[in-house]
């Protein structure tokens, strides 16, 4: 098992956070855990621990902090060390959120957050919320779009290159696919540190920020869970931006939609496809392979490209 | 990363050869990739490897051997050091059939022969199989039932508990969940060697047979490919055992037909689950829990209880 | 256009009111129009009347009138000069539930009570269940089953046969497909009045009541939809009586479930099917070909021919 | 009933018939029923006629002749003479084509040729094709796209409004959902001759032809379906023009392709979505709304508009 075991939580930012929070639990399906004066902390049904999102009020939109779960004390450990001795920019251990043990917190090189952590509190579904089947972390209550657990979030970084070097060193992360341009720059990079075919995705920033969040990803069973939520969004009159369509690049079948403070949300489907190969080669996708579009032919929408959060003038 | 990376193929005894081939590629929908005198090897559209499935000519059915692939060779080498250290009974190096490299093949206690091995030979579509999406091995020809991967398999064991130490020794496999028989045995015992729920299972044999198997399963992406196959094998005449339904353990969608010479063969679909928690502690179910059926209360058949292969007498 | 339009509600008698209501609303997923001292009026979300099932206190279970729609006033006129007619046991016009205009009320010759009305009132959709698209009803909720329509209900009768003649005299209904028993007997009976595979079943009585009801069924827009109410019906503790399974009969895709006081439920999916065919000629089941059981070989479970309501002694 | 029971056959031209052929046998999953020197006879598997589409070579593309078949003899004959009072233009009757008896054929104001006809020959399954479940027409072979049943044409007309007109006089058809530009003009309607939703639409043609065909569709029983049909049409180099998605108008979920020759198929779902009402009042869609876009907010692609066939120049 690699020293880093599988994305933990994400921290988002939202300046409504009334509306973010009614959004998250009654339309998207999450399930409150516990909540703060500064922030709720939310979990889909069979997400095993405390938290998967962690979502904050704030004078903007954007990613807080990235949180990735270790193997066990010891990788954690060896791990740090290896941040440590990498040069990349680091805060140093903080005590942990609610839910989990201390962290260890550094930087990109685009001014994104993340920490590592490997005590956590396991969800313990009050009798309301227990299963009928024990083998999931709480029962499968239907509401709204009802992800069974975190996905992956999607950063934006000015140069997709380093960007992956600061993965590769920090968190042990492999390459699945990646966007070659014709500038010879990377456009795009898909990451994971198990069997899940990506954890993180980074894309070139076109907006000119920095530390700027593109999306974050809640995987359903099904495809026709998704389907299913387009009516949901539709009827709550939740922006949807695109799809259901399905991506050329990890063949996942998405739909994008923005939540009410504009943090764009997704929900998708990677059927049974994972990454099982010990010595998987990434699949390099060329820029005029992404010309054709989507699967299915869908087009990119122009919004795709250009809106992140937080926004930039 | 485990030394084992994952399960890699298994070999099935038929009697029928001929209809048992037939029945793989034109109505269970995997692609035979080479045969010889006395084999057939096939694969499932997305899987990497030259064969996930050897079906082999034989006077009975069941089980040959079974095969994990190991994460690297120093992986392999310190795997095979420790199966030699064990004192189960050791076969020793075998070239290795059309596909891999040199595998390294022991048994467990109850006669079923194991192999793992490094080298592999990626699947390398031919011009008529090249997929439109570069990103799976082969394309998407729709053909049958047509499942994406190899899941896992199914074997039966006297005693299961001692088939655990078997596992977790030789494999460093371990536990996602049980059953607890009342009288303190074990009566069955998933396994997993990375982030799929199980890659194989084990249950207590009724039948008094030594080295049986009771079923291989490969992956669907959706639960509506295996109620569309369901029909497909009405059509075709194959013997229709038990399913469409949800297991209650593991919580996969299933369908148990028999081949033409009588292995039973499984479609499955685990949705979005995965184990990712790098310190899971198995699920244990009681002997009542299993009493109320699966999961939306259908009662096991009787033969899924005595039917494994090879029969006995 | 037939006299007889389509089948409009089933009053249902439940001697646990609340519970009955709580399940059909928050978990089958129906909407309450209104309710009264006795009685609540419940749709579906894109039935377009008032109301297609009563739900009514009562000492007992059971079904207590099934209300057709007629195509216009004269068709509903015409078709009750041939009930007059016809020397079945005639109650008279009555004036209607709440949500339509009188109606005309008859009995089969087994105690079912049976009406036609043409006035009905529309469901005009408040504020908060106005649909984003105005084609349907009422907007898509997503609780519980969230069911689009009423599907069928099916009656049980001592002699098939002769409810065939009520229902061709009566309904001008027309028989899709039934059960040829080998004593000459009719064992089931599917019947329609427009181009859906049936709206009304009758299967033979096996517990010597009268009167006697079997299921009430409403319909899902995909199979999808019916196994996650499969997983909603298990976490809300509802009895799951048989399924999913596909019928061989109808070939409906369907889901047994018992509400709390005892009456069958049935969610079901037809897919495309139709009976467009003017000149349909019925398909006939003969008992061997029964005795297969379901299309992919479910057996049908004992309760399935005993249970009715109301319970016999 | 209705005099005219349902949409029956289509005739389509194509100027690539050898490629056509292969489309619409080997990819969309039609069964060819018979072929003589200038046509193909096709149909879906659960379709009860000798064929719903005749797949003529010709110099060009587009639609031949529309046929509806009546509910009886006597309706056939009322519904004659209704046509032959109308002044429509008469073509008269002419012997019919291999699988059905005589039909009257009659145009539209825009030379799109209709047909009724009553006498038909069932589809009689080869053995190679029999069921195993009697209630459907042929064995489900689930090869291609494999819908269940012709469902709908499209046709573009210089003048909806006066279509309309000839829609509801000849056929007796009824308006379920229409356009209403803000020009006071009626840029598109979907007519119903019984419980389906529709069973032809008809368009604005802004490409100045005249007799011009936007699509012929075909149902599936699911939407899943339609995503795996997406793939093989991928796979197969299929020009996939827009979908899959959900329409506003009809709520139908949608997939658009262009055969080999260039017509427009498209494979079609409507869930359990059926027109009951005896007195159902047209939707009507304004042009604001109309800019929605589909139903869950994809746009309507321009080829959608422009192209038709036959091109024009």
């Amino acid at each position: 098992m690699n020293d880093i075991a599988h994305l933990g939580h994400v921290e988002l930012y939202t300046n409504q956070f009334d509306a973010s929070l009614d959004f998250f639990t009654r339309v998207y399906g999450l399930t409150l855990t516990e909540q703060d004066a500064t922030s709720a902390y939310l979990r889909a049904f069979d997400d095993y621990e405390h938290h998967s999102l962690k979502l904050t009020r704030h004078h903007t939109t954007g990613v807080a902090h990235i949180a990735y779960r270790a193997s066990s004390e010891a990788a954690l450990l060896s791990r740090v060390a290896k941040i440590e001795a990498s040069g990349y920019e680091v805060i140093g251990w903080v005590d942990g959120d609610p839910g989990h043990g201390r962290a260890f917190r550094f930087k990109d090189p685009f001014e994104h957050v993340f920490e590592i952590y490997w005590e956590t509190q396991r969800y313990h579904a009050p009798d309301v919320e227990k299963p009928a089947l024990k083998n999931i972390a709480q029962r499968y209550h239907g509401r709204g779009a009802a992800p069974r657990r975190l996905d992956h979030l999607n950063l934006l970084a000015a140069n997709v290159e380093e960007f992956q070097r600061f993965m590769e060193t920090c968190l042990g992360s492999r390459v699945t696919e990646m966007i070659q341009l014709d500038n010879g720059r990377i456009g795009g990079c898909w990451f994971t540190v198990n069997n899940k075919t990506y954890d993180l995705a980074c894309t070139e920033e076109h907006g000119a920020g920095t530390g700027r969040f593109h999306h974050l990803t809640y995987a359903t069973d099904q495809r026709e869970d998704i389907l299913r939520a387009a009516d949901i969004f539709l009827e709550n009159g939740v922006h949807i931006e695109t799809g259901p369509h399905k991506h050329a690049i990890q063949g996942t079948f998405f739909l994008y939609i923005w939540e009410p403070a504009g943090n764009r949300i997704e929900l998708a489907n990677s059927g049974a496809r994972l990454i099982l190969a010990p010595d998987w080669e990434p699949v390099v996708w060329t820029e005029s392979e992404r010309k054709k579009g989507q699967a299915w032919g869908l087009k990119t929408i122009e919004t795709f490209h250009t809106h992140g959060t937080p926004p930039v003038e």
